[in-house]
């Protein structure tokens, strides 16, 4: 598995991983058993390393500026299936299976607000 | 419909995205038919606002620093079937029909490497 994980210089994928200049990369979570897309939050070194070895989903809190391990408070974490890096490796998606609902508002994914055209600032006055 | 999507002061919905310093705003696109998540690009408000009436994804191109309708060289287009916020207002939800594969590399989706535990750095060197 770990040599299928290299390329043929022997670099481990996560070395080429693209953090922006705060040290921060944005990872994707998607229900593993819905297909739902849940949230998407940002990860540090730390936080994707945890991620990985904890299996739970960890991640870095911009507000709180500290590594957030989805779940503490709540109870709800993230059980992690899998994590993927996407093809310019500047951001993460985890796989995974929630325990409760991922949004602190209490729904189950973030993305429970429909935009539509008629949210544009209206550019045909009448 | 722009009725349901305004709060009790008139508020658009769009009013309260937040984009960041440099104007932007991160956006996933998923597969509206198999539920794959297939990128992460940016848009700035232009990009947001073409998506919303034309109906295809548009973004804003960090590399290139300019407006990207995402399949314009390769034709390989987003057709838009909802576009969703989450509940802070950062970040956008794509949900659409690709005409093609998505990614340059020409996967379906931009996320076709796995990471593992196997990717750390050893911490436990032998």
């Amino acid at each position: 598995m770990g040599l299928l994980n290299k390329n043929p210089k022997g670099v481990k994928l996560i070395d080429n991983l693209q953090f922006d200049e705060k040290g921060l990369i944005p990872a994707i979570a998607q229900d593993a058993d819905t297909g739902e897309v849940l949230m998407l939050a940002y990860m540090n070194e730390e936080a994707l390393s945890r991620t990985l070895s904890s299996g739970e989903a960890w991640f870095y809190s911009r507000s709180r500026q500290e590594l957030w391990h989805k779940g503490e408070t709540s109870g709800n974490v993230i059980k992690v299936r899998s994590v993927w890096k996407d093809c310019d490796s500047d951001t993460i998606l985890i796989i995974g299976q929630p325990t409760g609902p991922v949004c602190h508002t209490g729904n189950k994914t973030c993305f429970f607000q429909q935009l539509t055209e008629q949210d544009l600032p209206s550019s045909h006055p009448k």
